[in-house]
Formats: structure tokens, C-alpha cells, sequence
């Protein structure tokens, strides 16, 4: 008679993930021109079915995802040694794969533990003059680039890339398309990961969008995280926050009870299902 | 001709993560027959191949895999709606595969941004008298019991379940066998999640193990987090922490590069690759 683990059809892990291709490309997809623009960007460097998989979060006609959905929708789904993250506008008009790949490589022998890697980023706040580091060409190129891998507190949302074997996920109590890398980052902190701007080039087509839900994302980011980095700043590429002291005294004798609280009162949005 | 999204294989995603199976249940195995006599105490509770998929990390003869590697091993691989870790120790004799789904079911009512649940934890810590919330058979026991989920600040690492569609991975920067689901309930609060212990009865064989390893984890735990929960207590099963406020200080104009030295000099486990 077959054993119990067998009858069950136990599955016995006993060596590292594997990976059926390089990366997985994840993109937040509004609108297919910019999309196919991309697409074909990345095809002519060199991003095909034998080294990448596509997954698009469809946002055409309604936002079905948002920024923090994309990782955790897309992480069960991927099969890529990498998951890079990408804004539909982008196009890969300089690097390509290889230049991806040997960037990644790099960077892992500079860094075996590292969970994070963008184009550009906050390495420090300092008042009037925040330490950032760049690498991309957009509307705000200045041409500053980097020769090596940065290490830094927040990525920029355009591109970014994670390593399938050490994932980290973002929030579940912040929502919309503001901040949801900076909040990948501090997860990916409190982790023990590390994040880093690296040396590969691609055109993002937008600078930033600073509309109407920027001023109450910040806010709630500020709300969120002051009760973790009391004391500490913050430079993200579009703003800075320097956190103070108020979270000390909004987390002593916090309980699980008065958190919840805490969370519904500060972080939610309004009509937002799964925020309240 | 076919369109680029065609040529190169994109999938477009417009809906909430799908499922196999109800459960994928996780073990460290370490022990066979103890393995074995779960499978078997599983089966006759109605836990099989219609409804579960069995994946065990193999540490039979070897550890392979700590707790900390647990969950993000297995992600990738798993299909269930739910994941339920358990240590190889433990027997289903008491409550089976429906009541588990009722349960869950009831904490999504009550509940709908659960993160994780299990049957043991610490509400909140007070001098002398811990409040925890248990619902376990071990030998410990007396018969303690709840009657509905109660939220809690930590869970015990014999059983959990986590959300395959709102996952929890543990930290980078800690290792071993202690602590682990202690640490992913920190990470899990941070991204704004909750936890409960929930009224599912199983045996647990053992009543935890305080071996040589515990107390430099538990230090390891301690200056970890203290910079992240200032002035905060934490009641776990076995310990609890009153993290101080000294990572007020340590915290106080931290960098980047100073957070990873002071991981390196405080959290690294010597000669363990991966840690340093």
C-alpha cells in the first residue's frame, strides 16, 4: 500500500526556487499605445519569450489594480528569476536584457542581500538640498548617472525590480498610485532588505504626476509610518518627510485593538472598499 | 500580423487571484514518522487531495530550511486559497478540514483584512500576568478555550494560516527556529495586517522548546525591532519584550548604509551565510 505521503501527494521542497525565465515583466497598463510602445522597446533590446514572461495588470477603461495591488496580485503568477516593475510609459531606448542581466549580477556580488533595485531614488534628506540618486532619462534629466549600484531609502515607481527568491510586498492598509514604492521600500527596511538605484538607462515619458490624490496620499503615508521611523526623514525622488516625534506617543500603549482603531481613523479612503 | 502583446505572450490580468485547492499546507519536516502520523491525523479529518495540497521542506537529516524561509519558499509554489503552516508535531484529533473553513470563513466576516490566524498568542503584555489566547491541546493545556477569533499581537509557530491573496513574508535580516512566527506578525502589523487566534483545536506534541539557540534569537529579535517599536511591549506565547526606548537613539539620523552596519554587527548569526 502507498505511503501516506504519497496517497496525499506530498511534494518535498529540498533545494532553492527555480525560475523559468529571467524576468517577469509586470506593468500597470492604462493605456495599450504607451503599452505597445513599451512593448516593442524591450523587444528590440532584446526582451523575448525565451528569457521573459509579460504580464500586463489590466487599468484599460477602469483601475482594476492599483500600485500596491500589482506585487501581490502578480508574485503567485510569476515564474521569473527577477520581477521588474514598470509604468506603461516607460521604453527601453538605451539598456536591454543583457545590460539588465549583468547590472543584477553586479549588484548581487556587491550585495547578496539585496531586495530592491530601481533608476532612481532617495539616499538621504538634507534641507534644501536632497541627496538623490538618478539614472534615468525622463523629463527632468539633468544627465546625472551613476557608475555603480546606490544604496537608498525609497525608488522611484516608473521601474523597479525584485528578486522572486526574496520578495517583499507592499501594504495592505495604503492604496492608489502614490507612494507605493517608497512603502515597498520601508517594507522591504523593517525586513532587513536593502534597496539600490543601479545603472541602467530606459526613457520614462512622464515626470511625475502631482494631482489631486498626492496631497492625502502623502498625508497618509506621513500618518502610517511615523509610528515606525520616530525621528527618522525621509527622501523619496518627489518629496520628504521627517517623521518627529508624534508617532512615540500615538504608538505607547498601543495594542492590536487600538491600532486597528488607529488605522481606520487615519489611513482609510472614504468609499474605498478593503481600506476601512 | 500579430500584435507585439500577442508576439510576445502577455497575459493580461483583470481579476482577484484565482485558487486550486483550499489549502496548501506547509510543513518543516524534520521527523518522518512524526510527519507521518500528522498526514495520517490529516487524511481522517477530511484534509486530501480534493480539497489540499500537501508541500513539505525537508529537513530530514539536515536543516534546509529554517522558519524564516519557510514562507517565502513556498509561495511561489503554492495554490491554495489558504496556507497553512504547521510544524510535523502536530494532529489533527480534533477539529478537521470543514471546521477550518468555517473558521476562516467567520474571521473574513468579522474581519476582512485578516492576515494571519493560528490557535496560540499573546494579546498584550502585562507585569507578571501575560494575557494570551489559547486554543491548543499540548501539554501545557488547561483547557483553555475561545469562542470566537481574538485579536492578538503574536501567534505560536506550531499552526497558522495565511491568506495566499494577502501574504505575509518573514524578515531577511533574522534566522533560525525561534521567533519566526513572532516576526511575521511585526511584519505583518507593519503592512497593516492583523492577527488572530481563531477556535481550531489540534494537538500540538510538544510544549515548545527553549533550547541553547533561544536566548541569542530572542536578543537578536530585540535589537532588531526595538527601532521600529519604540516604547512598545509584546507579549509572545513563550517571552514577551519591553522594547525601551534605546532604538530611539540608534535610530536617530540613520542612513542606509548605517542601518546595514548596525544589521551586520547586531542581527548577523556568525558563520551563517546569508546573515552577514
Amino acid at each position: 500500500m502507498a505511503s501516506i505521503a504519497d496517497r496525499l501527494g506530498v511534494r518535498y521542497l529540498s533545494g532553492p526556487l527555480g525560475h523559468d525565465v529571467l524576468f517577469t515583466i509586470v506593468t500597470l497598463v492604462a493605456d495599450q499605445d504607451r503599452y505597445d510602445r513599451m512593448l516593442e522597446s524591450a523587444a528590440a533590446k532584446g526582451f523575448d519569450t525565451s528569457n521573459s514572461e509579460f504580464i500586463a495588470l489590466d487599468n484599460r477603461g477602469a483601475n482594476r489594480f492599483d500600485g500596491f495591488d500589482a506585487m501581490r496580485r502578480t508574485l503567485p503568477e510569476a515564474k521569473g528569476r527577477w520581477i521588474v516593475f514598470t509604468h506603461d510609459d516607460v521604453e527601453f531606448d538605451a539598456d536591454g536584457v543583457d545590460a539588465l542581466r549583468a547590472r543584477l549580477e553586479e549588484l548581487t556580488a556587491l550585495d547578496p542581500g539585496w531586495t530592491l533595485a530601481g533608476n532612481a531614488g532617495g539616499i538621504r534628506y538634507r534641507r534644501g538640498n536632497p541627496l538623490l540618486a538618478l539614472h534615468i532619462a525622463d523629463p527632468h534629466d539633468k544627465g546625472e548617472r551613476q557608475a555603480a549600484p546606490v544604496l537608498v531609502e525609497s525608488l522611484d515607481e516608473n521601474f523597479f525590480v525584485m528578486r522572486r527568491d526574496r520578495p517583499v510586498l507592499n501594504s495592505y492598509d495604503l492604496s492608489g498610485f502614490h507612494f507605493y514604492a517608497g512603502d515597498l521600500c520601508r517594507i522591504s527596511e523593517v525586513m532587513g532588505g536593502r534597496a539600490y538605484v543601479i545603472p541602467f538607462l530606459l526613457r520614462h515619458h512622464s515626470g511625475g504626476k502631482i494631482d489631486a490624490s498626492f496631497a492625502p496620499a502623502r498625508e497618509r503615508f506621513r500618518r502610517k509610518y511615523r509610528r515606525y521611523f520616530i525621528g527618522r526623514d525621509l527622501q523619496t525622488t518627489v518629496t520628504e518627510f521627517r517623521f518627529g516625534l508624534s508617532g512615540l506617543r500615538e504608538g505607547w500603549g498601543e495594542t492590536a485593538a487600538s491600532r486597528h482603531s488607529y488605522q481606520q481613523q487615519n489611513l482609510a479612503v472614504p468609499g474605498l472598499a478593503g481600506t476601512e
